[in-house]
């Protein structure tokens, strides 16, 4: 009998918006996604919050109330947000994504309503892991909390939550329906997280843009002078390129072997659980990406002097580049205490052939698919020599 | 700042072979399919098996060994098949899911490796959410086992399991790798799961082709005597349309509100829960399937002498079409015991609009949008009444 062959395609679309108090009565941003049409069947929105944010924001679920009331007829809001701590801890939990499975079945939400998250990108991801699963899809709207969520996190189609020690090893590939990114989270970060999402701004112009690499190098000191000018227009790059990237790179759901937004990730999810999750995921891309940096110059590809201006932009901006962590067991490659494991973490991940971006020069990557690992010991010694000098 | 509007489209495709004896190392079939390149980067491949076929092929695993021995450098078995029980509850113990989890993280598979589940279409459908959700989506290749799982279950794009005693409340839409079914698998059927996977294939005659519900009527007799040629005609037929059905839809990831394709299954999927999964699948289906095409002539739609030969063929294939969970609390559609509260259900999974789909004629459906439940139960007491003549 003949094989019978199926084939098709599936079309994925969603807006990214920039504004500001997203829940103010007057702002309509908010009713109008969730209900275009202006349809008299009102759909369910069920809250999922960030306790961390909400500890900045506690007047939030009365702001939604009040919002829900104002533009009544636009939806029907869930009362009971559910809570989840904010931070890396949201994805380490599996009772967390239990927590938001049980209040979608018990409001009774359906393919057709939404589950909305407000907080970090653990947070979105957990939410939208959940939402993925149950039903086999609630609609998603994220409303990102953090640079780093807004800029990259929770901007793209990914979800995920982490299990048996390994990040993001239950997710889904499911794009959201909207994200909602609302600028005056921000006033509210500690100085630690308005940092940290600098370094996906970083990373993805030095593999994409040198010329948004060179408007960083100007705005450092405004950066981090907590400038929020500069910091919108970061966001605002950071999260094109990376959009850009997702729909021009011909595999929005990753199937191959190539990560290239990936750059300095093997280090830093490595980083991030020999730390237990001390090192907030920006602080530990940021080494990542400098220690992928000064590798690529040993290997005869960026030159010293560009070399130097991504760890020079780095501590502009208040970054620290060195943590212990990097040079335990670092002869043993094979020992999961050694960060030259998160290699084979990192191939695991995707499979098939390993496959490393590293700089060629500034604003380009290139791919490599095997790596040296005395050098990679040398860069890491000359990254600790360099930090020391520092202090 | 301006709203970035992402879209892209995401290709699928897949293969749905027909063989027998899939594992005689003469067949090339599945080292084809897991390494078509013939790369030397073998791919590695777990299997999960159906406890209810496994016992009926004790000499599986050791077929599979000696297979994977003689294609040397096609693949690289997992030792260990992971054994989970058939039927539903496979699906009702989120226990399953797990053990397949587990599986994957002990040997270390990745989004190259494959996972390759041989069974029934409740053990196809928690194999395919496990793999679906683990690195974000393993390789899925069903091998189903029986004639429902090979005419629908294992052909499309969904998975799912069980919770909160809602069918399929957990899942994904995660096409596979490839569909192979091996008729070899038909033989060890007991008479029940032979006869049930037919109601799937009338199903799909009755909403869209006349001429395959004609040639269901014509070799009704060879079905119920297990011709296999007969069977195997209907197979190939009843999952072409179903795969027709998917690519043509416009909708293969069911966004929308109608899922034609569920015709009779609102009354299926409650009987399954009221009757505690001691009817199978395809016989609730068959019952379903009789309800609404009686309901449908009660409005006025199908012929009364075109809704007998629906009652007829399933009567000539074996199916007995009443259980009295039919009539348990019929007058209060509000109460969970009663089958008109499937209605509800069946509405919640999609959410939107209700939509049910009914027959116009033989070959045809068509759409409602609401229902009359007197006249519903009006239907069960004639198929009561007509059930109990044949006594």
């Amino acid at each position: 009998m003949k094989t019978i062959r199926q084939e098709f395609s599936v079309p994925f679309s969603y807006s990214v918006e920039f504004t500001e108090n997203l829940f103010d009565p007057s702002n309509k941003l908010f009713a109008e996604t969730v209900n275009p049409e202006h349809s008299g069947l009102k759909p369910n929105v069920l809250f999922v919050f960030d306790s961390g944010m909400y500890s900045c924001h506690p007047g939030l679920m009365n702001d939604i109330t009040r919002y829900s009331n104002e533009n009544n007829g636009s939806f029907s809001l869930v009362p009971e947000p559910v809570i989840i701590p904010g931070g890396e801890r949201a994805k380490n939990d599996p009772g967390h994504v239990e927590l938001i499975i049980d209040a979608i079945e018990s409001a009774d939400l359906d393919r057709h309503s939404y589950v909305a998250v407000i907080g970090g990108g653990a947070v979105t991801d957990t939410a939208g892991y959940a939402a993925a699963i149950a039903h086999r899809g609630i609609r998603l709207i994220r409303i990102p909390t953090t640079v780093l969520a807004q800029n990259d996190a929770a901007v793209g189609v990914k979800n995920g939550v982490n299990a048996y020690g390994k990040k993001n090893f239950l997710g889904t590939f499911t794009p959201p329906v909207a994200v909602l990114n609302d600028f005056s989270f921000l006033n509210t970060l500690s100085d630690r997280q308005w940092r940290a999402g600098i370094s996906e701004a970083v990373k993805v112009a030095l593999i994409k843009d040198r010329a948004f690499f060179e408007e960083l190098e100007k705005n450092a000191d405004a950066l981090k002078l907590r400038d929020k000018d500069a910091m919108q227009s970061l966001i605002y790059r950071c999260a094109e390129l990376h959009l850009e990237h997702i729909s021009n790179s011909g595999d929005p759901f990753e199937r191959g072997s190539s990560r290239p937004l990936d750059f300095g990730h093997w280090v830093a999810h490595k980083l991030e659980q020999l730390t237990d999750y001390r090192l907030l995921h920006g602080e530990a891309v940021a080494i990542g990406i400098v220690l992928d940096t000064i590798y690529s110059q040993l290997k005869g590809l960026i030159s010293e002097e560009d070399c130097t201006r991504v760890i020079d932009l780095f501590r502009n901006c208040g970054f620290s580049l060195y943590v212990p962590e990097l040079e335990s067991n670092l002869e043993d490659p094979s020992d999961k205490q050694s960060v030259l494991h998160g290699l084979q973490e990192f191939r695991e991940h995707l499979g098939g052939e390993l496959t490393i971006m590293l700089l060629d020069r500034i604003g380009r990557g290139v791919e490599v698919h095997e790596v040296d690992l005395p050098l990679y010991r040398k860069a890491i010694d000359m990254l600790r020599s360099s930090e020391k000098e520092l202090v």
